[in-house]
């Protein structure tokens, strides 16, 4: 399968698309999820092109796991959250709905975990959640 | 939260319990779980002693994530598999049931995923699919 690189994830990448960003640099972008499985689901997404997990980089995923345990940690501190669910989902056929690589960070439990890419959200609220998680950062 | 070094992970490191393995080097193990949400159901899991993502040593992280992309590249190899679900569960209020950190890649949807540690598989069957990996690694 190529890199499609219309993608919405990478659009947003490249400033097509708005996101509500709580951490970026040169490597890595953490936005949060439009259509929350919880609240303040967060995605972690390398800026390298990659579809799944099994075709990025080695080193874009090394380094995007340590950016999703900052992210994590931020979460932890910035919103009343106990425990959090990570996923990854890799390929269609898992329920990926974005062909480009993310990882979900979404503070819940498996067992009360909301159906995925199912809703959108209240925007205002998503970003509220944003700007805290950011500010924990 | 102090580690409890009697975790059946801690214990499975030092060789007290069996496991089914499919890869082990100094750093990371990864074998196959005993109540598999799918067929092929494998964990990934570091040898450093941590609960949750948050905790983990982040070079640890990265290390671990990057022997899952390979185990996650195996299962494809060896099992017809069309979609992996990674999942990290971080805390007992998010479903964690071993307070080892570990990495769940499980060769199915999200959408079809069973539920998480809830029912022992066959121990035959187990076995046969982690050595398919095993041999595929």
């Amino acid at each position: 399968m190529t890199y499609d690189d219309q993608n919405i994830f990478a659009r947003i990448l490249r400033g097509e698309l708005p996101a509500f960003k709580v951490y970026e640099d040169d490597q890595v972008l953490a936005f949060m999820d439009v259509m929350p499985q919880a609240e303040g689901h967060t995605l972690v997404i390398p800026k390298t092109p990659a579809i799944t997990l099994l075709d990025l980089d080695p080193e874009a995923a090394a380094y995007t796991i340590q950016v999703a345990q900052k992210v994590a940690k931020a979460m932890e501190k910035a919103l009343d959250v106990k425990g959090i669910v990570l996923m990854q989902l890799s390929g269609a056929a898992a329920g990926q709905t974005v062909p480009h690589v993310h990882f979900h960070l979404i503070p819940t439990s498996v067992h009360e975990l909301g159906k995925h890419a199912a809703q959108m959200g209240d925007m205002e609220k998503i970003k509220a959640i944003g700007e805290k998680i950011k500010a924990a950062l």
